[in-house]
């Protein structure tokens, strides 16, 4: 790799710096905009002492190192260097050989959305159990090049898991700030397990986030909330991973759920940078589903005026459960430039979405399952044809929440009140994917004639 | 591939079947014993008839495949197939992509441990989160093949979730046996998700495994217990990848957690078949390490007369804590042939051993880390030597017991008579690993003081 060149531009009043001017909060001094990390290839054609090397190389190039055994080849993230030069030296890289995460084939979930294609690509199948691996292996291999000792973030989750996955990594030390209250020790037993150090501050979130925020101004901490752009240079290889594995050609559709909405954004810049190098004829149309209670983006969508209202969040799909997402704005381009939607999903819908994924032997977090929900809408609405080939952008591991699956199967996820409000059709639905277990007495031949009941149930789709 | 030429041969009596006059028990008629799958290499130098390709050209074959995008490519498993003639159609595999798993570098465990050079396997890095993928992937192919509708095991854990996933994915219905009393929803969780249908018999462990013994007799019904050979066919593949992944070098030891056995035992025939083919020049010494609370095998181990006397098994590492393990003997011959010991581990070991391998970014469930733990012991007792070159296996991810993580760094996993037992320098060590939240007001000036005090002290290892 050669030395990283790129430059950083602010989102918002389109101001490029030099990579090493960002401030530590990593906004934009003008006017507190987030920036994107900028190479000669961003915008335009490839200018002529770039270099670069041209699309049928870059193929060949990323195909041979499928089968080295070194490190920065296995990950699927460092195998795609050539499009993130965003360190000068390789030795620094900090990978858990996060990425090649598999496109699997989805038959009855694409009958169940009415169309005749569809596929999932499982960025739960990372090392942590999320796609944010795929960012913090960029992120923090910046952190250590730059020589930062501690990193940290604001989160309770999937993000905090990756970053004290990959600080350990790289033997930096990492603090992950909470807000006082309740913990959700669930929630933090990987970051705990990877040797974080947990601050709980007598806060808030968003006061956690200012806290932080002047942390890193006044002490050596590397910043790795969503705020740090090099964390999505990592979360645009996905783009590159499944047109190669689909053997370069380009899906119609790609659904990907949102909540901070940074992926979102972080795979629309992927197919834009492989548009712009020729290595893709056309870029996917981007659509964006969030859970009904958490829903700015769509109603920014739908809104006239296009104002963003930040949102009181509440939504079982504790990943997408953001009421005021950072990244809305690079979210909001990206659908705007690639084409596609923004839909919303019913705390129902994601249940049975999530019932019917697993039942395929899959299985994701709930915030993954808003993405079949929301296509069925898109399919129903026209928006989405039969023939166009679609691919769901699954986020997370199913046993990233194992409580919300037994809460589905033992029929607690839901009040009384609020299963009144099925249709029979869902009722069905429901029933059908619905396993709670069965007790019986020790005898073969009432094992046996159960069964025999069972088989004659169909199964679900 | 050609079609699958392998036949089934007894453990015990070493009586040869063709593999379709198998019972639908996977027993014995004459002794009981289990079977183990044998090709015409198996054994012996490879005979004039069977076409195999030479080492050389099977190395070749596997890295090629490495850049395919086909699925049966993808799979780690199905790779190396040319060693796994099971089924007879590639259209009938059933994959997940397992396998290419991450073959880690632990620097601070090695040091730990007082050695040069540590690798752990991680097999927790499979789509379900253990190594019981890769046998059932081989297994279920095998299943989908034979024409199967259902399939069943008796399992709460590891087993029952990858047996949903793959026979999901197979569009196959499983059944999961359990015994009645309070349910471990956690742990079916996953099978759940995955489809299974779960029943709840009014018997203990062995009743279940009894009946269901019975009903595959009655009813097509494949059995996905470990008796089943097919499933070791699949679980023998990490020893292939393993070597690939070294550059065809072999380590001079394996260490790998002893439950049920089945995996020591799979290990080891993948080592011994690549060494009768000439893939490699020598094998690996294999240990197997368990808990102190369910130690059949390493009673065997030290007993002068090797009598295997089943235990009441009792320890947290849930994954191992198997009393009367079924494939005892095929381990202990493993163990006889390859070299290697067995150790046993206390649970604070295994805790400090989980803890260990947690700070180094990767996690694991608290059976993988009795590898580390008992690495510790055969490196003291001069077992092992500071230059030999060692792979831990790690079995399971660490997402797949939250709660034991989550008991550890809130100091609730031990009583206090319990703790009163360790020693001032395993103190020292657990109190530098143990990371309990912290709760401090919002000002920054207050938070920087306690990073400062944290920066002074030192890091684990």
């Amino acid at each position: 790799m050669k030395v990283a060149t790129h430059h950083l531009r602010c989102t918002e009043c389109a101001t490029v710096i030099q990579n090493d001017a960002v401030s530590s909060n990593f906004r934009c001094p003008l006017c507190n905009g987030l920036y994107e990390v900028l190479y000669s290839w961003s915008e335009g054609p490839t200018s002529p002492e770039s270099r670069l090397p041209n699309p049928s190389a870059l193929r060949w190039l990323w195909q041979e190192r499928r089968s080295s055994t070194m490190a920065v080849d296995q990950s699927g993230v460092w195998r795609f260097r050539d499009l993130l030069p965003i360190v000068d030296d390789l030795e620094k890289v900090v990978t858990l050989r996060e990425g090649n995460t598999p496109l699997y084939d989805l038959p009855r979930c694409a009958k169940a959305a009415g169309i005749d294609w569809l596929l999932a690509k499982h960025q739960g199948m990372n090392p942590t159990g999320s796609f944010k691996d795929t960012g913090m292996t960029a992120a923090l291999s910046v952190a250590a090049q730059r020589g930062f000792e501690w990193v940290a973030c604001a989160s309770t989750g999937n993000t905090s898991a990756a970053m004290a996955a990959y600080a350990a990594r790289a033997g930096l030390r990492s603090i992950v700030f909470i807000p006082e209250g309740k913990i959700a020790w669930g929630k933090l037993s990987q970051s705990m397990d990877y040797g974080a150090l947990t601050i709980q501050l007598k806060t808030d979130f968003d006061g956690c986030v200012k806290i932080l925020g002047e942390l890193v101004q006044k002490f050596p901490i590397y910043l790795l909330n969503s705020v740090n752009p090099y964390r999505l240079e990592g979360q645009k290889t996905p783009a590159f991973e499944m047109v190669e594995q689909m053997d370069w050609q380009v899906p119609e559709h790609i659904v990907v759920p949102g909540g901070n909405l940074a992926n979102s954004a972080a795979l629309a810049k992927g197919f834009s940078e492989m548009f712009q190098l020729g290595l893709i004829p056309r870029r996917p149309k981007i659509s964006i589903i969030q859970a009904e209670g958490a829903n700015p983006l769509y109603r920014w969508f739908i809104d006239s005026n296009r104002e963003m209202k930040p949102v009181t969040a509440d939504t079982r799909a504790t990943a997408i459960r953001i009421g005021n997402p950072a990244s809305w704005r690079k979210a909001a381009k990206a659908i705007d430039e690639l084409g596609g939607w923004c839909e919303q999903a019913s705390e129902q819908e994601i249940a049975l979405a999530k019932a019917e994924i697993g039942a395929e032997g899959i299985g994701c977090e709930p915030a993954s399952a808003v993405t079949l929900a929301g296509l069925k809408k898109l399919v129903a609405l026209g928006k989405i044809t039969p023939e166009e080939r679609v691919v769901l952008i699954l986020t997370g591991h199913t046993l990233k929440d194992s409580a919300y699956t037994i809460d589905y199967h033992r029929n607690e996820l839901f009040t009384d009140a609020e299963n009144a409000q099925l249709s029979q059709a869902e009722r069905i639905q429901h029933a059908a994917l619905r396993k709670a277990p069965i007790v019986l007495e020790a005898d073969p031949s009432l094992v046996l004639r159960t069964l025999e009941s069972h088989m004659n149930q169909p199964q679900p789709a």
